[in-house]
């Protein structure tokens, strides 16, 4: 059975050595000290290794059951449920005012960290509450707020977004689910909605379903979108629950993964709805919480391809077949452990060097939207808009495509059920799709994110890898060889690709769109090889100010040089195919497919 | 649900448009006329979309059942497998002296390929049967041919091959299963086999397990390994079934994908078994296999690329979300079909060109086999001893890629199993693991094909690309730009690579084998762009002859031009992570991981 362990000493590294959190000017940030963080995480930790992870192949194996109308979780689910909500995880960075700690979102990101790692299906329940909260705290009334978010930021009561219908996902412009006022100020709501994460459960007094649907009679598309709140049972006015609302799930799927949590269909027939916000301003609702929620499933894709390769790694520890070719490692054994081969290497490394530089690159990115939120930092605000499409789709493809490197460790035990690393392969599969499947990510990114605001975030994130480089250039031969030139090389091809958007794009949309695929992927091999870079400085650092464990800076300086060396020649490629434009990518007639 | 066409058009052009099989000098090619491998694929394909692909899904759902020491296969499995055998579908290139009908091993590839793009599960049970009959055709005596082979041709009986032991994989040479000579010349086998594909089953009265055993007093290692015939009823001397052997099914697998296949634990005790071949050669006989049935297991990588890919298309000309950014292409309806948006287009395109060009690769090689066989062409035999790593390596790798990719068009829908998309890649998971997983190809190719026969081969093929370039250049300025021109730079990264290899990997045999994935990889690219050369050759050829279906040439030259400005740029980065050799790979300690 797989097994996890929290990363602390690499986390602790990020938080502290890289981005210096206790040195910064950020509301709250001057309580996450080393001692502070390293003890949420550890504790954060122990429960993930302890209770989440022997549930994850539970949650695989039996999924949720709908009976009677009723979804049951998987044995034991509601037993660890109810440790989230006392060890008081639920609600890390919500405001004190409604029974959160108000700590930095930067710490909430680290500590769910294990979480994700050790049972993402499980986790996606409080997951789904936090987001519902933020909706509800962002844009709801006082009075919305007074009733609603006490109980969730204890997860008495969770949450869910409802989005997506049969007929539309992508598209909210085609939304046909209703919303009838009447004349209490409520709603009716009828429609249907699918694919509706956390739907619901047994583990909770109530659901508090946050839900896009159409007022009659206002603008047509996306435009007439507005967000309601339908709890399951209704709140009464002493805040006791009253009587059962018109929303039952429809049916339950079956899916690829992620079998503990429920994905619901949900049907909503005249169901009590409360608006939340302005009429028809549904849509500016959901993209506020969106850079969160998106930063969110990014970090799923590495906290996955973690667990995997720390099993991965065990196994290649453990498994002994063959011989190292430069000369028998264990001659006392069999055979050497797999670990001897170098393509076993190459893939370890692949996978190591992806997952500490995508927990840099969350990090960093939850540290800018600290910045944003508690800083009003515009600057701020308009860089992590720019990344976020990328930490959502390059961090969840990657993470995917490192699951299942680490399943191929396995060999044939990898495709067996038994030995747990199909699940993570499994499990991963989603965080590509949901939350925008990765190609509107891309379209976000080049069609959107780019142009924003005249361009300016873009040139900035150049301009701070510049700064970054020729200030820290010239200390250190090797860090200049092995980390800043493979740096700037990549920073230069992703300008040159951004350039040929710019140039083609006007003449043919096509031609930027065709590229954005690659764009994105190049992008985010620019960002873990900023994050690298940063982390090589500060390992170097502190191996300069004699820290004791050279070991684990040495480590960190290996790993470094080895996606800076073996990944950032991805964006050649990329680049090269971004220049063939659009006429390779459109010349097909859709009959000739 | 999904569907499945044959996609005979496109066969038929690779067979006689690239390949011109009726024209080659091969014994029995002078039969393959267009009308005739037409009625051929055609009739397999009827199969294939009529009864295989409504299977696929069953066998899927249901999985196999172990039931007191009998497993059953799925419902419909059965009476699909007698359709099989009716159909003379087992044995078209078998001996005609054991009830096959004589046939190419070309012609079987083709016809097998709708039968692995239908149902991938349900066809091993004949593949891993045409597996052992080649074994004993090949190393058993006259007596055993007489004994075993009419009926695994027929697949009345069935067969399967057992190499694989828990704590050996890879490294055979590990191996425990023992078998004891008896006095009658018969042996004893005792021990335990793991991942038997077809292990049992319902669907044949007899089951003919091909097992690698050690004869005690034999070498060490892998030189003391012997095959055995042991069936699961022993053959009385009229050729009828008489007491059950002593062996048995322990458990059944269950597994990320190929549910419809048994895959077994296979306990041997006391059995009977039948030397195969020399004492202490059992090695022998299995690399003779090897070519065939690594290069069936490239087919399963392309073959489930091209259902899950004609599903994709189906449901991007379907799903209605967004609009063409050049301009709407449906007003009409509510939104475009999704099959507008250049990043859907890009994805698609992917896996078309991948899939037809790894389909000309696999039938190539297979023309190779037969030239290597039939006219004892000892260059043909090298080429394509050289060349199988790749197509099982690389086509697996890209196989599964491309089933993720066509997963991704469908959106959330591609993640329900209901859609029936993540079976594709469940399945395509597989064979990057089994037959020598995707790691031991690569090894596989750098550190023995490259340099056998004094690296003749791979200068053969060098030279072939490079004699395929100046033969043709020069008589079309857009064939010499699109696709000669990038053939030969990306050739000559793999020579760069191939050179890297010869003059660093005698210092430090690391340096070679670092870099030996990359390696398959951009031979992999190198090999699908030569494919695509050939292809638009054929394709311009057709064209200025006059041929009618221009939109099919076409379509063949714009699918050719893509993967060569899209696919091919891959090699740079290949060759630039090679380069940097073993230290950034080999430079942690195990215990750093």
């Amino acid at each position: 059975m797989p097994s996890y362990t929290a990363p602390v000493k690499d986390m602790q590294f990020i938080l502290h050595d890289v981005l210096d959190v206790a040195g910064q000017d950020i509301p709250g940030y001057d309580e996450l000290d080393r001692d502070f963080t390293g003890a949420v995480i550890e504790e954060a930790g122990k429960l993930a290794s302890e209770v989440l992870m022997p549930l994850n192949s539970v949650g695989d194996q039996q999924g949720c059951v709908l009976e009677n109308g009723v979804v049951r979780t998987p044995d034991g689910f509601k037993e660890a449920f109810e440790m989230m909500k006392e060890g008081g995880w639920t609600a890390l960075d919500c405001d004190p005012e409604y029974g959160g700690q108000g700590l930095p979102y930067l710490m909430h990101t680290a500590a769910q960290e294990p979480f994700v790692s050790a049972n993402m299906a499980f986790n996606m329940y409080q997951g789904l509450t936090h987001g519902a909260y933020s909706a509800i705290y962002f844009h709801g009334s006082d009075e919305q707020k007074q009733t609603y978010l006490p109980k969730m930021t204890t997860c008495e009561w969770t949450g869910t977004m409802n989005l997506t219908e049969p007929h539309c996902g992508t598209d909210l412009g085609l939304m046909r689910t209703k919303a009838v006022p009447q004349d209490d100020s409520s709603y009716k709501i009828s429609g249907q909605k699918i694919f509706i994460s956390a739907g619901d459960h047994d583990m909770a007094e109530n659901v508090i379903h946050l839900v896009l649907a159409k007022i009659p009679g206002g603008p047509d598309g996306i435009k007439g979108v507005s967000l309601f709140i339908v709890p399951k049972f209704i709140v009464k006015e002493d805040g006791s629950l009253g009587e059962r609302n018109g929303v039952s799930v429809g049916k339950l799927e079956e899916k690829m993964g992620i079998h503990g949590n429920a994905t619901c269909v949900m049907n909503y027939d005249d169901a009590t709805g409360y608006l939340v916000g302005e009429m028809h301003k549904g849509m500016r609702a959901m993209f506020t919480m969106m850079n969160e929620a998106r930063l969110g499933v990014g970090l799923q894709g590495y906290a996955q391809a973690e667990v995997a390769y720390q099993n991965a790694v065990a196994y290649a520890n453990d498994r002994l077949q063959g011989r190292d070719v430069t000369g028998a490692k264990a001659p006392e054994k069999s055979a050497d452990p797999i670990i001897v081969h170098p393509d076993i290497r190459r893939n370890l490394m692949d996978q190591k060097s992806f997952t500490e530089g995508a927990r840099a690159f969350t990090y960093w990115g939850a540290y800018l939207i600290d910045r944003a939120h508690k800083n009003s930092d515009a600057d701020a605000d308009g860089l992590i808009s720019l990344l976020t499409p990328i930490i959502k789709g390059f961090q969840t493809d990657k993470g995917f495509e490192m699951a299942v490197n680490a399943q191929q460790v396995y060999g044939g035990h990898g495709y067996i059920e038994e030995w747990g690393m199909s699940q993570f392969a499994r499990d991963a599969r989603i965080a590509m799709i949901y939350e925008g499947a990765n190609g509107i990510q891309a379209l976000d990114l080049v069609g959107r994110k780019l142009a924003q605001d005249g361009g300016k975030h873009v040139m900035a994130f150049f301009d701070m890898i510049k700064t970054f480089a020729s200030e820290t250039k010239g200390q250190d031969e090797a860090f200049d060889r092995d980390f800043l030139e493979p740096l700037k090389a990549a920073s230069k091809d992703l300008q040159a690709a951004a350039m040929y958007f710019m140039q083609n794009g006007m003449k043919n949309p096509n031609n930027a769109l065709a590229g954005s695929y690659d764009f994105m992927h190049m992008f985010g091999h620019v960002c873990l090889g900023y994050m690298w870079a940063r982390m090589g400085l500060a390992a170097s650092k502190a191996l300069k100010d004699g820290a004791s464990d050279t070991e684990f800076y040495e480590t960190k300086l290996a790993t470094g040089r080895y996606y800076m060396a073996r990944q950032l020649p991805a964006t050649k490629m990329h680049l090269a195919r971004i220049e063939t434009g659009a006429e390779p990518v459109m010349a097909l007639e859709a009959a000739n497919f």
